[in-house]
């Protein structure tokens, strides 16, 4: 595997946009390039906030030129119209990644969760807390979109640069867990 | 008005997406500069095909380069899933509009037919016979994708360049509506 590897999670959102650009040099150093949300509930238009969307992305690529575009997978149960906006949105999103050639993955929420802290069913500040250790941030987030986004960009460096964890001895609680990731913990 | 005007109307979809770019020379000379459908049933991957939407699409605004893009309006009753792809490819097309500047602009299904025939619940054959003879086509068209999105860049034509049909006067047959129209007849 080839490092540093530069990924930028998205979490897309028509009124909130998170993103994340980490940088991982190697197996034991993370860190965050960038991180925040596009806050795009002032724009009235919707294609005022599809534009602002388009033009943020391509900024972040153009800027930090990360490897890869990583973004939360649909997911079900919302009415066919809030899908159809965010699918909008994300389609934006991935015409920017595409006009600037990097690849394209994507992660269901509970995916991102479970390779982050080993329960797909953890709550947004449980994860969060995580992330904050393994990017050594003291700071608090603002608003959970960002650490969505973060999460969703290192879920892709975890899912391609570790090895799956075996089903059938999957961690049962957080200790075993954690005796099984060493290579995820910092100091 | 300015003339000549030019417009590209998408019918966006996941497999078949139809397209058709109009040059309005004046009010009373319509031609179709191109038409025609992107297949992409044959693409396997999702990235590949929302992709190929964006090259495409890029590829004739930058070719023909027209003044707006016109697409069809998100309708309602699909499912969740179906609205997410759909609303994917639209984000596509969209934001390939906006790389290249050009307006956005969307028209529900039900409008389209109603500002061509004069009633928004016509079949697509009924649709397609009038739009063959105003811009005088004689060849049979391949896919109704690719007439809908003919449909759908004369509908933001008509809805920008003639005065809106006073309701409370609306045609009540087809026979009344000629007479309304008599602007929108070719011999």
């Amino acid at each position: 595997m080839n490092y540093p590897q530069i990924i930028l999670g998205v979490d897309p959102g028509t009124n909130i946009m998170g993103f994340a650009v980490i940088k991982i040099w190697n197996p034991n150093h993370y860190e965050v390039l960038k991180m925040g949300v596009f806050n795009l509930s002032k724009l009235k238009e919707a294609y005022q906030k599809l534009g602002e969307i388009y033009k943020k992305t391509t900024s972040i690529i153009q800027e930090y030129k990360p490897q890869c575009l990583s973004i939360e997978a649909p997911f079900y149960g919302k009415n066919v119209q809030s899908m159809l906006k965010l699918g909008r949105a994300q389609g934006i999103v991935i015409a920017a990644a595409i006009a600037e050639n990097i690849g394209v993955f994507e992660y269901a929420p509970k995916k991102v969760k479970q390779s982050i802290t080993g329960n797909g069913n953890q709550t947004k500040e449980q994860v969060w807390k995580i992330l904050a250790q393994l990017f050594k941030i003291e700071t608090q987030v603002d608003y959970y979109d960002a650490s969505d986004a973060l999460g969703i960009a290192l879920c892709h460096y975890f899912q391609n640069n570790t090895p799956v964890i075996n089903t059938s001895k999957k961690s049962k609680d957080w200790s075993s867990f954690i005796s099984q990731n060493q290579h995820r913990i910092k100091n």
